[in-house]
């Protein structure tokens, strides 16, 4: 046999598998999602997950691949085991973004953007940074070194989120005068399962974004990402711990899972660059990054129910400038150009994306909506209805 | 190494990963059918997956394998590896089964079938389609195409479905005087959780029956396999949600499960031939073929609980002969034939095996049990002790 | 390609893999554990499992790791794959422990005795069983054949957890005046989906101890190894059911599942080398052994609420002398050995670690914590807020 042909066969392999962990990450955010928002929200959070994934995935298989990465042609793996794996990623971007407006938004309108999110935003920012680079270079050209996406995925996702508070603003009920109220998570096993699938994908994500396993190095390489990408979450999640645990007397779950979740976002721009115990660093500065910007942003009334702006845009921007700091041979100011362009691009047109969908059907449900719950006036499906309440 | 060693590691490695993920569709089957009947048949429903696993499982093992293949042998990969490959299968024909008889059936007679469609029933349809095919030649001799068993698996759980409605009869209460009361399901996170874990396992499922991923062109028939599985599954999911969304402007959550599982169903048969358009509207009817389902075998009052009628035995049908539509060199006659065959095979005899079952022990419970709930009474244990019911 | 290098590609690959299915298990202990558990406590026994693969895995990168094997070397496939694969088991012993004192134990000095297993203890037990082996030559010095860890894994979390059970006691209010008070599990989903996650973890737990994929001879040996502990689970959980049936005439799913446990514990150190008919045997009497022992242990007033001393324990030492039974050329004598030795270990040197570190801050909540819940006491979380309690 061939080398060339041992290598498509095995990285094609390799690519189906890290795949398939990717897919687990969406249960992943519905699980983690409906665990963390009211009962009346659930099936409403569900529903979105679910939207998300077959909208923004047939868009991207219809029009968003072509545009990211130029051609459908590969030469190293099958070329469908390589779309496999691009298209797991898309509706990730969306996730974050619809997770942080939950127990708001309404469906309908959410599915137009993760339509144009699919199909067109999300592939003009792979398109500059992975993919074909149709305008190397222009002032838009970046060069940072962002192995699975820090910036690509998570930073787009936050900048995204970021855009639609400020259109749909906060839950009704969050902020009254100046005053936080706090709204607990519904479901904490659902949340523990959520963030753990994810974890799991986070393995075939920054580990399938080596590309390829079929060679000696690359197989170390793919070990090693591996390896970093887990410690940095294993960082995220004990450094929360202990800061919550010191300031409180209190193991809070949410803050330890949100933590976990800041470390990995953190380590997946250079998890192949560092030695296995940089991630301890970067990781731990991230879950810290999370228990100190969950309160700031809720005192900046950017009411976001599952901390997705704390865990995926603080730390995507962490992330990315860390490879810049802790690697030798990155440059810092390639690191921050990459940070900046995709936070105007990402941000701007989400922005005016969302203000024109938000004019022609309004993106926030009604007070009354939100007070009887998402579920019943955009499901009609209750998600526990057998279960008295007792708040 | 020789170029033998090398595919019998790669397909033995490859056959194990593919049994893996469909090992995941028995939490998957557990989850959505616990999260779709009511609190107190919830460990009843739980209970018979997990029975239909071992049992099922060790009939395949102790009779069923050799039944169906004839010896066990196989050089071109492990036959231990093989074997676990289809015997991950052995147990979703009669999860399709018991799952459609929810909230009635008792879980002995359940057992004593399980063994017998493990051992016999299942093994003979595999050995005509796709095992020793020890009756070529005779009229029962099929040749239809059916990569992953849209027949084969689906259809034959649907009619052994279909063969157990008509025994057992509806749940107590659910149709009175012609009219058809509304049961909701309890718990939506476990329904999503079990349809995404079932739409993993499909990557399994079909890109395992492939057989080998050891050569570029199997390595591409694979990747090919499970990303036209995902897109249909995707276009079953959109049509679902399209389509009461246009009638009851509301996102019903089970409605778009359904038609994505629908979608994998219909596309099951012939993943490996289509391009990767053809999919999208394999998956699209499979989609609508359950929306229009679901109520039609309602107000023929063949009470279904999780809607396996509509999923499975007629997307199993749609997808069998779609096959014959789309692929030129695919007989439709021939899909035709493998449909009736398989039509008259498994339901014919699951209903004389049901029926027989049936006059020693009986499968349906009393109304009073139904009443009180399966849990307590089959298996002395309650899913949720300590939450309150609302209803 | 050289052979060499394709060995090492296909081995790091099969690590991973491995690897990942082992990670499932995190939550897979976590669903189990909170499932079983009354509400109260399923916010404390969560955060208990995330906090134990945070500590224990970053102790065994710091510190365990470089005792268990000397030297961070691997010529047959990438260290860090080498490395994921081990750290991937050490939170496991700890889990064993940790499960068997929920509801009573506090976080903290858990969180220190983590610490101590995956930095010392454990890789001490690994260092003379299937590590460095630096004190061969010593009465110490075992020779057992013990594949995944029957005795390795699951014997020493069980010791760890009878050392901790004699130290904690039982649950406020679960003994008497000698009459034992049931306590029900509060969410069966969430124990069955656990139990399933643990059994997939058991394919990477047991057949990637087999080590390596990429000969022909090693491909049958993991393909065996896993068929091998699937149908040893498949007999615990089988006669589980048939036991409990003939009883009480009910299927008690909880049992079922821990004799399905047992069954895969009991396989656990000899599945590469049984025929495949064997373990029907072993894994029967696996969980033979765990509905005889639940009750035994409760008679000795040895709380735990979740069997995992009949698991974990019992099936440990069964399943290691099991192998000196039914294998030929395995000496009973060696495994005697091996199973004593590493008794007198972890229980003794568990036993001195947790006195120690209970006199420092006791491990038992007070009665009253343990009356209103771990939960509001330990992690101010409450697990399922808005759900109205019956109980």
């Amino acid at each position: 046999m061939l080398e060339a042909d041992f290598k498509y066969i095995i990285d094609t392999f390799f690519a189906l598998f890290a795949m398939v962990l990717i897919i687990f990450m969406v249960p992943g955010f519905a699980m983690l999602e409906a665990g963390l928002v009211r009962t009346k929200n659930v099936t409403s959070v569900l529903t979105i997950n679910v939207m998300i994934y077959a909208v923004a995935s047939i868009a991207f298989l219809l029009i968003g691949y072509s545009l990211a990465f130029g051609s459908w042609e590969n030469n190293s793996m099958s070329i469908w085991a390589a779309f496999m794996f691009q298209m797991a990623f898309v509706g990730k971007t969306i996730n974050i973004m619809s997770g942080g407006v939950s127990e708001r938004v309404r469906i309908f309108p959410l599915a137009i953007f993760a339509v144009i999110m699919g199909a067109f935003i999300y592939p003009a920012i792979v398109n500059i940074s992975w993919g074909a680079d149709m305008i190397a270079g222009t002032f838009l050209d970046i060069d940072m070194h962002d192995l699975a996406g820090s910036t690509v995925i998570h930073s787009t996702g936050g900048w995204a989120l970021l855009a639609a508070i400020l259109i749909m603003g906060s839950r009704k009920g969050r902020y009254v005068n100046g005053k936080i109220r706090v709204i607990p998570a519904s479901n904490i096993p659902l949340v523990v399962l959520g963030a753990f699938l994810l974890w799991i994908g986070w393995f075939g994500f920054n580990g399938g974004s080596v590309g390829s396993i079929s060679s000696i190095e690359n197989a170390n390489l793919v070990a090693k990402t591996i390896m970093n990408t887990n410690t940095a979450g294993l960082a995220g999640a004990l450094i929360a711990g202990i800061l919550m645990y010191v300031r409180y007397k209190l193991f809070d779950i949410t803050m330890i899972l949100n933590g976990a979740l800041g470390g990995l976002v953190a380590v997946t721009a250079g998890p192949d660059l560092y030695n296995i115990y940089t991630p301890i660093l970067i990781g731990a500065i991230g879950g810290a990054l999370v228990v100190f910007a969950v309160p700031l942003f809720d005192k900046l009334e950017l009411d976001d129910p599952v901390g997705a702006l704390s865990v995926h845009l603080v730390n995507g921007i962490w992330g990315t400038l860390a490879v810049g700091i802790f690697v030798d041979n990155v440059s810092f100011m390639a690191q921050l150009k990459g940070v900046v362009v995709v936070a105007v691009f990402a941000f701007s047109v989400s922005f005016v994306v969302l203000f024109l969908i938000n004019k022609i059907t309004r993106f926030r449900a009604e007070d009354d909506a939100q007070q009887e719950g998402m579920d019943v006036n955009e499901c009609g499906v209750e998600a526990y209805p057998e279960f008295k309440r007792a708040i």
